[in-house]
């Protein structure tokens, strides 16, 4: 087994300013790619703090992955101190000098002195580009063993470790196999999820690891194992993964960490159907969510998010008469908002969602979490009530997710062939 | 001054299952009561692990907090670990089995003998009592020098902080201030920003230090200074803020880690406005990050996301020729969608963005990252563009809060006595 440690830098996280999610990422992915974290360090913008972190880290394991500190300004000390540590010195690196170049021209910023010092980095690296940033990652080798320094941003440093880190990793290291099976389930919570698939988790094979990754609106089962034999390890699992598939079919969306949203916009690009929506307490989260999907303009034709019900009225049809006598949260008003989406985007389908999101606004009748969402297409409407908690942000999210996996189990009815399977 | 370290067990942090918000949790708590944290370890749950981050921990600090592995299952092996680290036979502790028989009682739950072993810790320790859970609180003194170990449970453990470590540490030590003052700035990124600011960074007085925290949108800068009288401290770091405010007042949208969505909600509300959106590419991110804000309904009456050019001339009377004539990315379109929201949503103001998130539809005169952002009130209407990168989350999110922003700043106006001040 080949072993790592995270080393992340910044007051910021001594503070407790920031989260370390960079962290809980990076282990995730290295862990995918059968290498074992075994300890992760957060320290300061410190020379000494840094020396001593990597000296220690180096003792125990093989891989040391350090983020954090290799910003433009006087507090980012990480090179400095890699320097010092692997006794380099410091030196220009034309190539990495043109990728910044290349970076500032295409966003029509002028570069500075400052930006020209990234470019700088120890003789005894491998630099490695940072696709979304100034700061190249740094790739240094000892007896053996391997330091990779990246930046903090987490974007920076993701790009870098799948694109850069994780294949040079696979090329210098002999690593074990580990294949993970995840799958996404949407419409009960852990415990609940737990109970319906008691019987069928007790029977797992000796071997098949199971773990629960709950988040707002979404459990995750990751089903794991190890070995040497990767193809005999996938028929395993995969053939417990299509058990739980007939098990729990209405609560499985999708695998391997596919987004509910990129399930839907590929049924939809499939069907070439097209989808309107209409948001009250979602606020324009549903629509984000269908838009982060890059490509989603060819089926998603707009939304309204109506926020007070003058424009219910006025943007989406709702009439008057309805809001005041069943009130803006209720079966009549969103469905309703759909049939209004539906006809003013001119679409094939339109989502609608209003409901109490909170944190005030809640009543004994219609408490705080009280959301209706309804579908509607050329054929008619169904609505359904859902109840979630008191967390705002969770009600939204939660809210969302099943509007768009109302559209999800409807689209599927379309395409029995469907392509999103174990 | 006086330092700590926190250490936290737990295999589900090493694989990437859980974040760890305890550690930040815990460090922001310690920092505000004048313990600097110097290293936030993470290990698994083992002996041997955990026996050798205690006596790094030592080498370094005075106070080890530690959290995880005190549950009542096999893998949980901290206590076990401490009573030999400290060499300290465990025995029963009659008053906290009578705590632990007390809270069952109140639950109705019978007690098992799993609980009664919960009951037993090392001779060594002082038990704190936990009053969300049955594993207590252990409070170990060596040297001078003070390790407590919590349960990992967010809520036992926060509770065991607030009520008995804290107040223990206080007795104990000689606690001094530490105090911090975040700026949040929105325009420009780390590195021009550092430019713009670099005299008066050079300036600091000795003591106080500055981080740059930069985000996509955001750069966060934080002063902090250490010391005996917290009353000096903060004068001396509220000037250099005061300083930066005049130097920047453009940039500078807030302080102490405010939303630019608060800020802009803030204004509204005392202006007693109101405001709608109109929104392309950033696909409804925009009335998102404004609905996070509880009670945002009181001045956001709503927003169309309008995702073709139909959905444009039908829900915001932008008219087809001039769309035909400009291009949907456009001055005059953005314009005409910022001047139709404002009038179909009858708000004050109404802000409208419309331009090309990628990673498709650029071309060599509009590219990726091309966006204009529009402002409309009823004495016309401003635009401005702007040119972002090639990552569509990213151009979503600067769009979002550069179309804050110019609110913000329109706002300000208005606003002469600011209350967003350092």
């Amino acid at each position: 087994m080949i072993y790592a440690e995270i080393i992340s830098i910044g007051d910021e996280l001594l503070i407790g300013q920031v989260v370390n999610t960079n962290a809980s990422w990076m282990a995730a992915e290295l862990n995918k790619n059968g290498i074992a974290v075994v300890q992760v360090t957060a320290i300061g913008d410190q020379q000494q703090s840094i020396r001593n972190a990597i000296d220690e880290a180096l003792g125990r394991t093989h891989i040391v992955l350090i983020t954090g500190g290799l910003g433009p300004t006087k507090d980012d000390i990480t090179k400095m101190a890699l320097a010092a540590y692997f006794d380099s010195k410091i030196v220009f690196h034309q190539p990495t000098f043109e990728h910044i170049e290349k970076l500032f021209g295409v966003r029509n910023y002028p570069l500075t002195d400052v930006n020209r010092i990234q470019a700088e980095v120890p003789e005894k690296c491998i630099p490695l580009f940072n696709t979304h940033g100034t700061a190249p990652g740094m790739w240094f080798e000892k007896d053996g063993k391997v330091v990779v320094s990246m930046p903090g941003v987490p974007f920076e440093m993701k790009t870098l470790v799948v694109d850069e880190v994780i294949p040079r990793m696979k090329e210098k290291f002999a690593l074990g196999s580990i294949y993970h099976k995840t799958i996404m389930t949407h419409g009960v919570g852990e415990s609940a999820l737990a109970e319906r698939i008691s019987e069928w988790e007790s029977a797992l094979p000796i071997g098949i690891k199971l773990a629960y990754l709950p988040q707002p609106g979404i459990v995750r089962l990751r089903l794991s194992v190890s070995g040497d034999q990767l193809e005999n390890l996938q028929t395993a699992v995969n053939n417990q993964c299509l058990k739980l598939g007939k098990l729990i079919p209405d609560l499985i969306f999708a695998y391997d960490d596919r987004l509910m949203e990129e399930v839907v916009g590929d049924y939809l690009k499939k069907t070439g159907q097209t989808l309107a929506v209409a948001e009250s307490c979602t606020g324009g989260y549903l629509s984000h969510l269908i838009t982060t999907i890059p490509g989603s303009s060819a089926y998603f034709n707009g939304s309204v998010v109506s926020y007070t019900n003058a424009a219910k009225t006025e943007m989406l049809g709702v009439p008057e008469e309805i809001i005041v006598s069943h009130g803006a949260v209720s079966q009549a008003v969103v469905e309703a908002m759909a049939l209004g989406a539906l006809m003013r985007f001119s679409t094939d389908y339109a989502l609608a969602v209003s409901g109490i999101a909170g944190p005030d606004g809640g009543t004994p009748e219609k408490p705080v979490g009280t959301v209706w969402i309804a579908l509607a297409t050329m054929d008619g409407v169904v609505s359904k009530l859902f109840h979630y908690g008191e967390h705002r942000g969770r009600n939204i999210r939660r809210s969302a997710l099943s509007a768009l996996n109302m559209l999800r189990i409807k689209l599927k009815e379309k395409l029995p062939n469907d392509p999103q399977s174990c």
